[in-house]
């Protein structure tokens, strides 16, 4: 797993990607605490591979997470705390957003 | 397709996700009219449905890419100006990229 500065370096496909695109409401609203919050307890879960975050200045973000398998991604989905965040986000800090479940199968990086 | 603001609407799935996590060097460089440019270029071959990119003060950014399938992937990815811009990338724009071909096999938003 990672969840340290620089690019994640993921174990040999296949495995499986969560694509989160955003835009965020304005102004924080307890957003930044439970973000945090959600890549430590996420981080914790069997299967979990890693997670890449940016947001631009206009708010839009992306947010991709990596897990060996679907079942995984199911379990973390399910999460009490999990789901409770999910609820604050369609709620208070998403004005749009975006989940994709994704199957990688390729991948290469800088020679 | 799309590249205007927003998040990008695509068909339902299957399609693929080309996600591509990056690094930027210090200093523009031509990055950002190459970038626009890359857009513009990638947003007319066939099979494009969207592109979406964030990017943070850190120089960390995501940028994802929908296509219809593997071989519209295959045509842009061997475009002759695309590749000069591949080229530059490697050299001078990105301390460190990784690239992943995905496919998607669910989506959800907002409700």
């Amino acid at each position: 797993m990672s969840t340290s500065p620089g690019l994640v370096r993921t174990p040999e496909p296949p495995y499986y990607a969560v694509i989160f695109t955003s835009q965020r409401t304005v102004g924080d609203q307890g957003y930044d605490a439970m973000a945090g919050r959600m890549v430590e307890l996420g981080s914790g879960y069997d299967g979990f591979l890693g997670i890449e975050s940016a947001r631009g200045a206009d708010g839009r973000g992306i947010t991709v997470s990596y897990w060996r398998d679907e079942a995984s991604i199911r379990a973390w989905k399910r999460d009490a705390e999990h789901r409770e965040a999910q609820r604050a986000g369609r709620e208070t800090w998403y004005a749009d957003y975006t989940v994709r479940i994704a199957r990688v199968e390729r991948a290469y990086g800088k020679p």
